[in-house]
């Protein structure tokens, strides 16, 4: 038999990836590219150099490269945090009776709470190299905005994160995590920009949304050639730095000659999800292993389950370039009771084009099962999760529900993102058993993909 | 040279502790005995056993053993989220620019956010052991009633935790994790007690203390053969349990021959501290090592550093046994602007022989001072410190700084107990510099000596 597997199986730091993985290359259907909505052909450097910094743009228009060293000034950063352990949820399993092993990858042992720091430290890396003195951003949960504040802190880069106000008020522990790391935080809609006065003359007393905050964010970078705008999902050189996930669980998994049967990842724009699959899903287009591949979205922004795969700009000021992808339409709005992250419009384009191929399945589930899931786990696997990756606990506890039926012990792994410390309003919510659901009607999704472009 | 010390050394699961240690045996003059009040002779077992559960009593009063086995039903929790690491801060080094190592051994990468689980887990598996259906406790700022909540959950033990009234409106996260892991979380004064009624009626209004809590789940506990009071703190079987801490730092130093010249730990009751330091005193008992072992208090609850080495109630009711400790008085009470815990009046009994003795240092720091070095730590080394733990940041940064003067590589090690992400308001005031200070005056002291119980 096999070797005993720990609890939690650590990489060495020697270990440790010492270059990003691009699935592109490897994708026999590529992504369709971006385009710029003015001229309708695919984005070039130039077109991006305004907002983006200049290697964020070359690995985003990467299509040749399977793997980008990682710097070593990132990999200092990375070893404070990273490797993050795999681990065996040997009391889940026991609690669920399954013959199923289950898996997870956990990212949120770091002050951020999430994988998002993966993202964050690279970005912001290179911001420094390229010579830029300060950042903006946009946050709405507010794990992408710690996680970046926690990166600028590090590197000496200033911050400024433009925080959805209904979230900023809601969340007041997360602006102060913030701001403790030095950064500016600016309830969205403000003041500070011409799209945020806009939409506060238009709407007095708004509680804003992300797509007006990535507005706010996108004006500041873009008037100032000392300031870039980074973002913390959905394009995919972020799921480029992601892949670090994905290549320590693989390698972590080899050691004891485990493979996945089934992989299982939230996803909102895609980013956590576009790391941890990453190899496996290589693995799987080159026929080496043929394992199931699931994106777990909430019901009530189910861009993969119920989307169109369309051309669509990234926010609703309509001011990003054109992408294909999965998409609600950019003037989708999820319900308000809709609780945490997740709730982004489209998803990212190499993760639309696999489903597309039918390489990656999707699964939706409503907040209050999700929530079940997320109470039942940290009572028994001792981790209070983020809300975003309950939604893959619960795909993977039905997934070993599944093969106590059938009797199959498959390997199960899912990826733990983060945790909900900061989430305690919506598990008030689920404990006073005030949490509702919320499932868009398909008049609900006729209104949003009506503001879909019209493509000639 | 010897071996390249990675920033994280993670012990083997199979490296893990299997036995506790206790330092009593070891030590050349032994603590006081713990006295009954009503006979003024050392208590029994018999007169612990309305309260306590019977293991605990056990190791309570244990004399004799200086390794206690931890059982596998104890390791099967710990192993869900230990062995802890032991962290080279290099980024703190290189930003101090100091000649020194620092390490750190980090207790809070658990949903408790801090040390307080190793005995909890410990204290819950006892009681479900021995039958018990329900047990009670007291919490201040929450990390030991979080603790505790997780490990109920895990064992299946009801749990009611009193809640310093102030605290639980001032977090109401920590009271909702509590909630999410099944726990009971009744704000202290209540009426559900004679305790809480009288001093409701007193005190109409009153924000609570942790002295009245304490009072509050202990005569639930008194009044209920099937339910048992809990403490997470001070007394010697805690100190037992979290040698843990020490014994697995010590195990990882020395893999690469590393032996700490300073020992640093933050100090409230002692459980950190005297777990951290356990294996190392023995050390300095046994003249085989000598290391300075320094515990670090807040300058507005001065216990060791300005206290009375003398027998003291351990709550303001005068419900418990005397113990002979460093103490201000059990009538005393911290500013109302203290941050966070160690605000207890007394010092554990281990540790407080040891300070007589010489063999123990203390130094007291002021919360500005402290929050100084958390922020600095928070940037530099991407962990948000618990105030309690930023005590020890604050020494360990301070003797780092003393070596680069004196161009010494001394090794210095400090515990970080916990994160403090349930402590953003303390934070929210350093960050607006509404953070005050306050130093009992001589007067303040008096009068919670005047507390003390006089002894024939």
């Amino acid at each position: 038999m096999s070797k005993e597997i720990p609890y939690k199986i650590y990489l060495s730091e020697q270990e440790m990836p010492k270059a990003w993985f691009d699935l592109r290359p490897t994708m026999k259907n590529k992504p369709a590219p971006m385009l710029n909505p003015a001229t309708m052909k695919p984005v070039t450097e130039e077109d991006l150099r305004p907002v983006f910094c200049d290697e964020m743009i070359k690995q985003e228009l990467n299509e040749t490269e399977s793997y980008i060293p990682i710097p070593q000034g990132v990999m200092d950063f990375y070893k404070m945090y990273r490797p993050s352990p795999v681990v065996r949820a040997y009391c889940l399993e026991k609690a669920l009776g399954t013959p199923a092993h289950i898996y997870y990858k956990f990212e949120g042992s770091n002050t951020s709470g999430s994988h998002k720091l993966n993202s964050a430290a690279a970005q912001v890396y290179y911001a420094k190299q390229q010579g830029i003195k300060k950042l903006t951003t946009e946050t709405g949960a507010g794990q992408w905005g710690t996680a970046l504040s926690m990166a600028a802190a590090f590197y000496g880069v200033d911050l400024c994160v433009y925080m959805v106000k209904v979230s900023a008020e809601q969340k007041p522990q997360r602006r102060e995590v913030m701001r403790t790391y030095g950064a500016k935080v600016i309830p969205s809609p403000s003041d500070t920009t011409e799209a945020g006065r806009k939409i506060l003359e238009m709407f007095p007393g708004t509680g804003g949304s992300l797509g007006c905050a990535i507005s706010e964010a996108v004006e500041v970078a873009a008037a100032d050639s000392n300031t870039k705008y980074v973002l913390g999902s959905v394009l995919n050189h972020v799921l480029l730095h992601q892949s670090v996930i994905g290549l320590e669980t693989k390698k972590a998994l080899e050691k004891y000659d485990v493979y996945p049967d089934i992989v299982i990842g939230c996803a909102g724009g895609g980013s956590n999800l576009g790391g941890l699959c990453a190899p496996f899903m290589a693995d799987k287009i080159n026929n080496i292993r043929n394992p199931e591949i699931i994106a777990v979205e909430p019901a009530s922004c189910p861009s993969l389950t119920r989307g169109k795969y369309a051309y669509d700009f990234g926010d609703t000021g309509k001011m990003t370039p054109l992408m294909k992808m999965y998409t609600l339409g950019s003037g989708f709005m999820p319900a308000s009771n809709h609780a945490g992250g997740l709730r982004y419009h489209g998803m990212n384009t190499v993760l639309s084009q696999l489903y597309a191929d039918g390489l990656l399945k999707a699964r939706s589930y409503e907040q209050t099962k999700v929530f079940d899931a997320a109470v039942m786990f940290a009572r028994i696997e001792g981790i209070l999760p983020a809300p975003e990756s309950s939604h893959a606990i619960r795909c993977a506890i039905d997934e070993a529900l599944e093969c106590k039926k059938t009797d199959e012990t498959k390997n199960i792994l899912f990826g733990l993102t983060g945790t909900g410390y900061f989430d305690m309003k919506a598990y008030e919510q689920y404990n006073n058993k005030t949490m509702s659901d919320s499932v868009p009607t398909d008049a609900d999704l006729k209104k949003g993909f009506a503001s879909l472009p019209e493509i000639k």
